[in-house]
């Protein structure tokens, strides 16, 4: 006020809109927890996506030779073009290409994990104003990265008493003339289910009569329990045109690894030339994936043994099995077995546990008296569920279902007809 | 025409505005342009920013050792946090510290590489509707990516006949209320130029005045020639809050790898927690660096030995010198010695020669009848300039040197006074 006459700049620098417009619901509602672990017990964390954390789940030692091979060779430290090595496009168009929906190194853009993958599909594919139609329960990016760029998102429902398969009514009553593509994520995070082949053709039916493409989030592709078939969308799809975003990050267990991409499916030449230059051109602000990673492609993908990943889907089915019988018998608690991935998601009965107001306030608790940490599905936009990461050594698995079951005994208060499950 | 009546969707799939908007003018020009080499003469490409290519700069044996020891630890496959391992984080921020400037873990964002350390660093200070400035002639990736996002930008010039320094005048006038930031990029490409200590004190008080923070692209820090210092900026800043992006690119010679980052200088609390909080958010939307070289960059930063360095840069000058000792008495061009970083630019006096209307026909023709390929520094926007990479091999830039006079002379007509300099 005794400085109005004076025109002199003075220092304001402000955050930009984008940036707080980035929100992140997992770190949000995590951070806002109170995750004081039980002193007596040791923590156990089935919370974090990452399934090296506990050392059980290595990656295969051809993955690691590979990289080192990249490294001895002195040609892997330059650039890159934007998109990726014309060779290590190739390996993977080969490994993914299939007689009914055929790649070439063209269709593969490379990119810094799944993550920048999709951030990559969704900018080209939607304009601010744009809708984009994503799974609920679904994995939080979508939304994260859409919001940011002034895109609006409309969630369709996943029916959890059947397998978390589309809501396809739900999902067609929400497309309109400014949605720009459907994501479908299958194997599904958080979920673990897996779609069988009729249930992608009626989603692709859907598209198809509404003519809106798909970017199908595929990063747990060929993750689905022995007895169970993964189907890549575009087999399925005869005019569709589909962007489907995979990676190292989960089947090859190197996350921290950062190597995505982007097939990029247009039997009906619908994308045209536009969408893969739109892609090229959004490439060159990051210029691609680290090389010495792009170098060990190749090797990675042709000479992992079919028994690495048949060892991580049995383990990963086991401890499903595991965790799900042993909740399935917890009054109060229903989980829904999984296919696939590596998660399972497990409602709560809120009205039997009058104590928590939520699924957030419950795994709170569990934390604070039983030192287990599962994430609550609020972060998923799926209250009254949480999530279980099946990834963690077998004896924590069976140790955390016990202490979930002594928590739920003792905060359970049936006030219900259906309460009888506390007799058995 | 004839399905006036129908309300059938059709399918219309449009790249997004924003991958329309994502311009990227070298590649523009350089497609533009016909680029068939002499079949006589073997192809010498002075036109790309990589140090790799020939094979004549490898990176460090301590470097490559790094990458491996971190992928035998079996600890760098999992995921990171999105702006990089805490310890890695700390291993940069104590390179870098410095009393008149510390640096803690905190201070410090991983990017994958230097380009998307400059994207977060744009993204998190500026809006749309915003303006930048940037240098003339200067790096297009700020452009590139300023234009995407809807900034505006404002391009300020550097003066070649005072070794590329900026004229502040210019640079003062361009600034306004919407201007969100100023970005310095020193040592520079394309000029190779080094700021003295005394310039770049005058820049920081131009923004200190405006209060306008710095973006300080010092990817190219420490490439100094023998005898030249090189200071970071935020080292003589007692006000201005300074991000300084840098990487492992161009000083350890792995531009491949993709590891940049971001330093946070705000000694004066005027970014506060909330651009740190920007950037933290931004860092989500595609998770960091690749984590087999976050683990590798502590002992890449601590146990490199000097004498790389000084090999790197003596190299460099040495090359430098040899240009521009060739092409300063090649009549018609003008080389201006750089100090640092690995460039040299070459005025043209296009009125001498008649035949090109500009430094891109110029150039196109020194391939086709030499094949020797220079930048146009149109793609810089300074035209009638050309930027020569000096990482070849000495044999290389000798020849390429002898092949552009050969050109020159065979396509230079003097029509004005100072035309003296074709009788040397
Ligand atoms: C469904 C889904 N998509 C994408 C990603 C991101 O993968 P990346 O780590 O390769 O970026 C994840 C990671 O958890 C995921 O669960
Ligand atoms: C001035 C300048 N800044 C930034 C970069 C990008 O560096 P990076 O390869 O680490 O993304 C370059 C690359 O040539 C550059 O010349």
């Amino acid at each position: 006020p005794d400085k109005m006459k004076s025109n002199k700049p003075r220092w304001t620098v402000r955050a930009s809109e984008m940036s707080k417009n980035t929100l992140n619901p997992i770190r949000a509602i995590v951070d806002g927890m109170k995750l004081t672990p039980n002193p007596e017990k040791p923590m156990i964390a089935l919370s974090i996506g990452d399934p090296t954390v506990f050392g059980n789940l290595p990656t295969d030692d051809t993955v690691l030779q590979a990289m080192k091979e990249a490294i001895d060779s002195y040609k892997y430290n330059g650039y890159a073009p934007s998109v990726g090595y014309q060779k290590s496009r190739e390996a993977v168009a080969n490994f993914y290409s299939r007689a009914e929906a055929p790649l070439e190194s063209k269709d593969v853009i490379l990119a810094s994990g799944c993550s920048q993958a999709i951030e990559l599909a969704i900018s080209v594919l939607c304009n601010p104003g744009d809708n984009i139609l994503v799974p609920c329960p679904g994995f939080s990016l979508y939304k994260t990265l859409a919001v940011s760029m002034g895109i609006q998102v409309k969630l369709y429902n996943l029916l959890p008493e059947k397998s978390w398969e589309i809501d396809l009514q739900h999902l067609e009553s929400l497309i309109d003339e400014k949605t720009a593509c459907v994501i479908v994520n299958n194997p599904s995070n958080p979920c673990g289910s897996v779609f069988t082949k009729d249930h992608l053709q009626k989603i692709i039916s859907v598209a198809s009569r509404n003519c809106v493409p798909i970017l199908a989030d595929e990063i747990y592709g060929d993750m689905v329990f022995p007895g169970r078939d993964f189907y890549p969308m575009a087999h399925l799809s005869s005019d569709v045109p589909i962007l489907s975003c995979g990676g190292l990050a989960k089947r090859w267990l190197v996350p921290g690894w950062r190597m995505g991409w982007i097939l990029i499916y247009d039997s009906n030449n619908i994308f045209g030339n536009e969408i893969r230059e739109g892609l090229v051109k959004l490439s060159q602000r990051i210029l691609g994936p680290c090389t010495v990673v792009q170098g060990a492609l190749e090797s990675i993908l042709n000479n992992t043994p079919m028994e690495f990943y048949q060892s991580t889907v049995s383990f990963l089915k086991s401890n499903s099995e595991i965790c799900f019988s042993e909740l399935s018998t917890v009054p109060g608690l229903n989980p829904v077995m999984p296919s696939g991935a590596m998660y399972i998601m497990v409602g709560i009965e809120m009205e039997q546990f009058p104590e928590f107001q939520n699924d957030v306030e419950f795994t709170e608790r569990l934390v604070t008296e039983q030192s287990v940490f599962c994430l609550p599905a609020t972060a998923f936009e799926y209250p009254n569920f949480f999530r279980i990461v099946v990834t963690v050594p077998e004896e924590m698995m069976v140790e955390a279902c016990v202490r979930i079951r002594e928590f739920c005994a003792r905060h359970y208060r049936p006030h219900s007809q259906d309460s009888n499950d506390l007799d058995q």
